[in-house]
């Protein structure tokens, strides 16, 4: 027990890179609803963002994780907020600042019905109904180009069927975040709602961008390796 | 021992009403692909049409159940067929007959996008995209109305948010289906996705509508009740 004990004392304490920093996290799809029974939705599971919260977390950061509907299970030590909708996601993640590092993995819907029915959508002989979409807000853009309260790490997530680099590098200018984390859901790598992704870090130095390529890697390991990237990068800032 | 042997001979034998009844059920939402990542999705959580499937085996039936994508397990000793769309549904129900009784409770989505995109559908200047929509195979109508295969018994669902009853009435003259199970799914009952069902049940004989209004009930209760109430139909016609 002595021995134990002493053992325990002449351990380093786990590494806690991200103590003291309050990480705001989004996470899996959101839900725009066609009528009261109906909705729109995408094939995004949101392991890969509660995987990064729960990697924050283990770094010793203060998280917030704003989830879309998903099938998963609070990470321990993890303020989770659950929401349906693009609107109230953005709502949730506005309340939730400020914070430090603002990572954006959710696969929000960028459009929503513009006619919700608050009756169920029938069948008509006129034929079929169209369904006019209006674009959602944009969360990564909106909170890259706050200028009180924007995070002074903003990371957003692409996921993206073809010229993933290109489509990802446009992404950054664009919306006015730092980081994106670029991953490659093209049919082929079946990795969409699936255990690994199959990703490329770009990240912003003014007006250069860097393109890091990872080994395809199970989602904890790109949490991992995302939150370990960004701790380094804060030692050299800090 | 021999004791409880005996209590086992003298115990009744479980009834069987269903015994030697082929039964084909569905169950759940259908997901329509909008493009690789989008779909249009509904609320159903299946619940119903799985509780169906188990009180149908329970009740000695040889059971079919084509359901789309639920979180839920497999009955026991149930033939479980997952499908995604309206027209996957379709194809694997026609490859399940021939069947005494089929039980529609799957809410298949009465469309799909017409347009599908092999590459994800993006923003652009040029505005919204449109979603055009085409009318799915309604696979309740087409069973019914089968000439060689048509199962002896088709029972349809209809969830309704308003003027429960003369839907449903009209949907058993519209669909040549002979029972609707009808459901009322206004907001305010609270039930869609939920444990409970609102529920009447509506019987054609000949030109003749019977709506016989079942009290609230939990899902089960209510597939308990319905298998019951065929069991002592095809009593009383055989």
């Amino acid at each position: 027990e002595i021995a134990a004990a002493a053992v325990d004392i002449l351990r380093p304490p786990r590494p806690r890179p991200l103590a003291d920093k309050r990480v705001l996290i989004t996470a899996g799809p959101t839900h725009e609803a066609i009528d009261p029974v109906r909705y729109i939705a995408n094939r995004s599971s949101g392991k890969q963002g509660f995987a990064i919260a729960a990697a924050a977390q283990a770094a010793g950061a203060d998280v917030t994780l704003v989830s879309g509907p998903v099938e998963l299970r609070d990470p321990a030590g993890v303020t989770v907020i659950r929401v349906e909708s693009a609107r109230d996601m953005l709502h949730r993640v506005e309340a939730a600042l400020p914070a430090d590092i603002a990572i954006f993995a959710a696969a929000v819907a960028d459009w929503r019905v513009a006619n919700e029915g608050e009756q169920k959508l029938k069948k008509t002989s006129a034929g079929m109904p169209q369904l006019a979409l209006v674009e959602n807000p944009d969360i990564l853009a909106t909170i890259s180009k706050l200028t009180d309260k924007r995070p002074p790490l903003v990371i957003g997530f692409a996921a993206e069927t073809e010229h993933l680099i290109d489509n990802a590098k446009a992404k950054i200018a664009r919306k006015g975040c730092d980081w994106i984390v670029a991953n490659d859901v093209s049919p082929a790598t079946g990795v969409m709602g699936g255990d690994r992704n199959t990703v490329h870090l770009l990240t912003r130095d003014g007006d250069d961008i860097k393109v890091d390529s990872w080994p395809v890697m199970t989602k904890e390991q790109v949490a991992t390796e995302l939150v370990a990237t960004i701790a380094k990068t804060l030692g050299k800032t800090s």
